[in-house]
């Protein structure tokens, strides 16, 4: 198999065998193989590059505001390059204007409220810590000089540990984490510095003006270039969720019955966006608490019921989660006629819930009370007693067609009910839409009243107020018959 | 009604009517008033305060780990002051030694993995913002004085607004938002400086070697006094939560069936637990990445594979939730026999789907594989089925009353099926049940299965297997037994 020009070699052993020994791999091999591995390298290293562009390029398609909020940094960042790259500016403000620069990065938020919520809470912090610092120096100071490292080290352990700790308290974490961790930073860097700086006061007012130059220039860029309201956020997040839980309930219900098509097989999981949003809920709602009024939402808004509406959305969305798991199996045991028999009943519900949620979206988003809310949680209702009577009628359907096969005989004997255990999965289906319509009805309605009373929502145009009116004209005629006839 | 000592004033109008003028308030009335509103001033706060020392009194006996982290903080802290305190250190590193404090506090986090991210994060950022500052810096001083700020600006504009937008990336945010932010504050600061300080090379060396040091003192600091591993944290939340859903099943059912005591119904919400801890199992997930191999933890153990747990038990809890809520009302609609024709399926059940997710439980805490969960799947595999032939028999109890009653006459006409209605309750509490034991099978049993084999976890103690010889023992002597058979 060898080639004639390439030499052979064999080794004879001992025991009279021999071996012949592979020729080595040609070095030509080796540094085609090398070429091979760097090439596959190099193009898996590109091809991971042009997925991470992608997947930001995609990212920047489907949200330029995440664009912008990159480019604002950019603006405000450039802006606080000026005191720098102007000298008298520099020459006023010292050395220290690279704390303009840094309070530049460090408190960019993408929402204003994030913004405004890290502003507050450096500012703040920053003086107090600046005041207590100068404070314990100036007792330190008075206490000889042989004491004075020992207590301002030991004030730095106590308070850093302190507040480090006190971070853990939630209400302290949701409103003051960024201001615990400033603290302790500034009361380390003035006391540290008040123990050789001898110009304490100046470095403590470069400090305090560089970070009120830098706050200032965030703040204005956060809030008057193309602005994300945290709390219009989640403003626009409850709804859009309120929404994809509708929508997923009428696509599995729809599955259920064999009416979807292929799209609504994608809009089946969409309720797993309300499933997940807690976090970015709650966030949301402590950065709303520092924002100013804007738009339609005044200062004292009660951004908490939103949290509220959230967790009932997310009560809903756990049911709709276990009825989804119904559509896996089980689904074709039920013999036809039953589960024709209930298809209108789950239907309605269905399509009565969905509106019904639907409805109290708009009344979120649009911030106006309606007096369709009344009339579809009638519907819903309805529609469970109408589902609720077709169970009731189901024991009849169960017996019937062995009724009428055996019409001649004694039915005593012949009795052989359908057995129950097909029946199940469809009647445990219809309770779970049952349960979805009473937590709707319990939960949903009751927390989205709250906020439309404490938010002050718009009253109903007056759209259903002439009807109404001649509803009540003809009640009030209807009586003057009555009091006629009885007259008569 | 005045007394005769007091003055009364009367003022006679035009119209020849009077007006008595009212004594004004005595001066001793508004002191007190103010005293009384001070008093109520000072105890609300007072009260205030003393609730919240109370609460952070609670949680640190709750937790004493957490007060240990805000100590270690102070211990890092006074360290890194000393460099500031000695004189030959401060000379050595210059005025930037406020960067290693800067370090600390910002770096220092409550679990090591996150302490190692920040650490890692902060010090390559900062090498790649040196590096990219300086060559940048090169390039635009031998462009020109003229150019030189724009391009500076310009690129400082098109990093930072590049960078602030990456971070948007899933993959970058968990991993290198800190960094992120670093890199800009770090590019920013550098270039900056170029263009006013000569001696450039001095500034981004000091910097980095402050950095090094404050990063280093953190990570001894957290990695050997008392570490708190995110790894072990989300090894020892996984397991905790599935017990958590254990026992809320266990109660939910005894609760159900009236066996419950007052115990019982602070446990039954315990699920809760699972169903919020998302967001934590994922940062620490996050965390447990950056940190080296510890205790029973290899350098590459699967911690995905946890989160693949945790998404299984939340996938039990959103059950437990829907389960909990047939626990309200429509309970006492069902008929006592009817009730406990169920009662030992759904009880057996019940205890063999959370006894095999204790088992599970216990599998994943101590590492090591477990025979019994076989045992425990076949468990619950025959209660399975046991509840599903005591729903097969239900059609029977329906009828039999009234066949018993009409013994002598023609059935036919006196068939009154009990309403099916009343049975919905429990026949949905069961399939619930049923749903609730195969998303065990399905999911929490294959995601610790695969948590065991990446996690190569020990097998298990050979306590089962003198058992099973006894029985490959039997069933060779019978396969002996049967050849003899057939020889004869």
């Amino acid at each position: 198999m060898t080639n004639k020009d390439e030499v052979e070699w064999v080794i004879r052993l001992g025991d009279g065998s021999s071996t012949v020994l592979e020729p080595e791999p040609q070095p030509k091999h080796v540094v085609m193989r090398l070429w091979d591995c760097l090439k596959g390298l190099a193009i898996r290293f590109v091809t991971r590059m042009w997925m991470f562009l992608k997947k930001a390029w995609d990212l920047g398609v489907d949200d330029p505001r995440k664009l912008i909020h990159g480019l604002k940094l950019g603006v405000a960042l450039m802006f606080v390059s000026l005191f720098y790259y102007m000298r008298p500016l520099y020459d006023g403000v010292g050395g220290s204007a690279i704390w303009a620069v840094m309070t530049v990065v460090l408190v960019f938020e993408y929402t204003v409220g994030g913004t405004l919520y890290k502003c507050l809470n450096r500012i703040f912090a920053t003086f107090l810590a600046g005041f207590l610092a100068l404070g314990i120096h100036w007792i330190a100071s008075h206490s000889g000089h042989r004491f004075e490292p020992y207590i301002m080290g030991i004030s730095i352990f106590v308070l850093a540990s302190a507040t480090t700790f006190s971070k853990f308290i939630p209400v302290v974490k949701a409103r003051f984490e960024y201001g615990c961790t400033i603290f302790i930073l500034t009361y380390s860097l003035v006391s540290l510095s008040g123990y050789r700086v001898d110009h304490l006061l100046n470095v403590a007012h470069e400090r305090v003006s560089t970070i009120i130059i830098g706050t200032c220039l965030c703040i204005i860029t956060s809030m008057f270039i193309y602005p994300i309201w945290a709390g219009s956020e989640l403003h626009h997040l409850i709804p859009r969720n309120m929404d994809k839980i509708a929508k997923s309930l009428d696509c599995c219900v729809a599955y259920y019955f064999g009416l979807d098509d292929d799209e609504s097989m994608k809009s089946l999981q969409s309720y797993k966006c309300a499933l997940n949003s807690k976090a970015s809920e709650e966030t949301m709602a402590n950065f709303a608490r520092w924002e100013p009024p804007h738009g339609n939402f005044n200062f004292r808004h009660p951004w908490t019921n939103y949290l509220k509406i959230g967790m009932s959305s997310r009560r809903c969305a756990y049911c709709i989660e276990t009825l989804s798991s119904c559509l896996d199996s089980k689904n074709d045991q039920v013999p036809e006629p039953i589960k024709t028999h209930l298809e209108s009943g789950c239907m309605n519900l269905c399509t009565s819930s969905s509106n019904l949620i639907r409805e109290l979206a708009i009344v979120v988003s649009t911030m106006t009370r309606s007096r369709k809310i009344n009339m579809a949680v009638e519907d819903m209702k309805n529609a469970v007693l109408e589902i609720q009577n077709d169970l009731k009628s189901l024991p009849d359907l169960l017996i019937q067609p062995h009724e009428q096969k055996d019409k001649n005989k004694a039915v005593s004997s012949d009795i052989i009910v359908m057995p129950l255990i097909e029946v199940i999965p469809l009647v445990s289906f219809a309770s779970l839409l049952i349960e979805i319509a009473s937590r709707i009805e319990e939960d949903m309605v009751k927390t989205v009243q709250e906020l439309a009373e404490s938010a002050k929502f718009k009253q109903a145009e007056d759209e259903v107020k002439p009807k109404h009116n001649q509803t009540i004209d003809k009640i009030v005629s209807d009586e003057e018959n009555m009091t006629a006839l009885q007259r008569v």
